[in-house]
């Protein structure tokens, strides 16, 4: 899993339907110090996460599909939590 | 997921029969902004997808087999959905 | 999936069991242009390809095994069809 | 999988209730000489690891929850095993 | 799958009971020419590899417990041939 950081919404009126009703995240990818770093993803929201929450994100088509009890969604993102905070040891990052 | 723009098409006579019929795309990965950013792809099409069309692709198999509709497609990528717009929060990206 | 272009052959005597009977190829990738691009990849053979092919990649094991009909397989790339041409929109690339 | 070295805990109260109980850590993966190298990632705890262990990491979802005893959770990393110790080759490094 | 040099090996008591009696090796990924080529990985053995055997990897979950006759194994990389030679056209590489 990554953290990441909600950045914005996407659009897509047409789209498979398998993911109507999905709400579909950007979310950028963050260090544990919240600097980013990497691609940003889209991912579909499994646990009522907003724009500037601070979450996690699983990066795979089964586990995303299982996060949203839809083993057959073709996703392979999705945001699964919401961060409270990363607890690092400064001796070892 | 990931937001992409499509640059092209792909021409194969001879290929795996499991894809006959399916439409087969070049996918240049794209930043929220439309920049060019990362590998183009080639994914199939499950949304209708055009030449020019913003869209979202599925980077894994298993989720584009199940776009597709036929779990065994040979297939590891497919457009999901054509993106009408991005909304994205400047103090955040 | 990516487009490739097949440039030698791998010879392993000792192997899986499973692996039997399969045509080992390795694959460079390739732009749209036919320029390399990344890392270059060895792959069962799918599609009848040969030495100088240019061909599609499918990159997952779920589909490399499906194109060979053998799910189980040990597998994790397979080449899935010979590319005839790529046609792309000069504006968009 | 990769080698790694647990640096933090991970605390997210609002998360998908199949990761309830689930212990998540931060990992950085390293070297056989356990330098730094590439980008820190989230993991399941599957083998009792803590933070400073140096830790075998599988990256994947399907095995991960497999490691977990629970195929369908929503996760695409875990850790597996603590190491004792990495005998490597000079000649070959 | 990738070409590798087997280049080490790993001890790791403490490790998820799936793993007993697996053999897990460090494995440095190669060029066709045999040139260290990208980040070292750790995979199980299902061909009876040894330290300096150039060998075929599998990079994937689903394959390598295929290789490994263990479906549910946490796995996501196994060695499933030990290569003889690679035969490559001058001119096209």
């Amino acid at each position: 899993m990554r953290l990441g950081r909600v950045v914005g919404t996407v659009v897509a009126t047409r789209k498979n339907d398998k993911l109507t009703g999905a709400k579909l995240l950007l979310v950028q990818p963050v260090t544990a110090d919240g600097d980013p770093s990497g691609i940003p993803t889209l991912a579909i929201d499994a646990a009522q996460a907003g724009v500037g929450d601070t979450v996690l994100v699983v990066l795979e088509g089964r586990a995303a599909g299982s996060a949203l009890r839809r083993r057959a969604a073709p996703v392979d993102a999705a945001i699964i939590g919401v961060v409270d905070g990363v607890d690092t040891s400064p001796d070892l990052v």
